[in-house]
């Protein structure tokens, strides 16, 4: 997928300077070194602490978001019926997406992690990336307004949808999606194939490099009992109901 | 509660005329048997069905409703913890604030059942009047914008709202609360009071009228052990957790 990195960065660095975007990128861990490192210096106490790490702006961020993707699904798929709407939805909206888009325009490089975290490759975890995604989103609002919220959602994650609409009915695509994300191989091995009164029938099995999963699917065709092989892993792993159980 | 359901109503009849205020009210029961009624008819196949109830607008209206909400509190609670503003968002935006806010205002008599539903007291049911004021709000939003919704939500949840705050952290009110939606009675009994080691404790038990619940808690005064006490039951019965886990 490729963005408009330079209209989606002048969108950033219009707010850059701005007291929000300055908390949108404040982790708690660095937030509590601050505050023990001033008790420590001053010997005031915790009354004057600095008040808020990015997780209020992320609690508003979170339905904001939620908000422009079912605005955006409603008119670009009115034919959709509800439960359709709301799996396309949690696919655009959910964990793994976000990381990918905070990656991909550089939102990372303003986080402000305290010591142990950053040793801990904090900026590279998944859920602060994508927390990070609300928070800015939120503070972009607060800065902002909704129309250029919509306009960066817009470059980022309605772009990003482009061409997968399908992929919420398309199991094999979804499992890619998700092992690429986490850098993994899938592999799909026919592990028979049989004639049962006519009728051709396959048998694949789905299986991954790093050995987390191992399912098999039948089908008419080889391409349907991929498709049900995946859907098995699918659920067992839980993919994309994370939003929904959060 | 008083709510200025003179202003209400002059909302609601800005729009009645509207098609999205129709569709808002529109339960899929009757349009099935609408649908099945015109195929009989005209033995036309089911392409010319009508093709929308009201869940797509629900569907669009929950996003707003969380959305306009969090708002709300964000700009209301600046210094609320992240964990408080999603606890008190959940007490707002669940199923039985929304029913008790949907009757209050009268939007029941809008709806649109089928016939089996209707012998179902479906217009009585906590789900589906929940349902229709997520869609009326999306209606809302459609036809008149983000403006209208938040002064329509200002004269019913954030009215609501109002003096309840601190009920997130107080078990017993928000038991209450429940039970006084589902006409249940709860009673509090001590039994037992005993000293250790220069203590007094307290040991109190609530159950219902229903017959639903019975659970004891301690603590150092009464009213503390009834805090256990009803911290229990809203665990057990899984109370505010109904929204997370849509």
């Amino acid at each position: 997928m490729v963005y408009q990195l330079k209209k989606i960065k002048k969108i950033i660095e219009s707010i850059k300077d701005n007291e929000y975007f300055h908390q949108a990128f404040l982790h708690t861990s660095y937030l509590n070194e601050l505050n023990l490192r001033r008790r420590v210096d001053s010997e005031q106490n915790s009354e004057n602490n600095l008040q808020h790490s990015y997780e209020t702006l992320e609690f508003l961020g979170d339905s904001i978001l939620n908000f422009y993707t079912s605005l955006f699904i409603y008119h670009k798929f009115p034919n959709y019926a509800e439960g359709q709407m709301s799996k396309l939805k949690q696919l655009m909206v959910q964990e793994s997406t976000l990381a990918h888009l905070s990656k991909e325009i550089g939102l990372g490089e303003f986080l402000q992690l305290g010591t142990g975290e950053r040793k801990n490759r904090g900026a590279e975890k998944e859920s602060i990336l994508a927390d990070i995604f609300e928070s800015f989103v939120a503070a972009l609002y607060l800065e902002k307004g909704g129309k250029m919220v919509y306009r960066f959602l817009n470059l980022t994650i309605f772009t990003w949808i482009e061409g997968k609409e399908n992929m919420v009915w398309d199991y094999k695509s979804q499992l890619q999606e998700y092992c690429q994300a986490h850098k993994n191989k899938i592999v799909y091995q026919l592990k028979r194939s049989l004639r049962v009164e006519h009728q051709q029938l396959f048998i694949m099995e789905v299986s991954d490099g790093l050995g987390t999963f191992r399912e098999s699917g039948k089908g008419r065709s080889k391409k349907e009992a991929e498709q049900q092989a995946a859907a098995k892993v699918i659920r067992k792993l839980g993919i994309g109901e994370e939003e929904k159980n959060k």
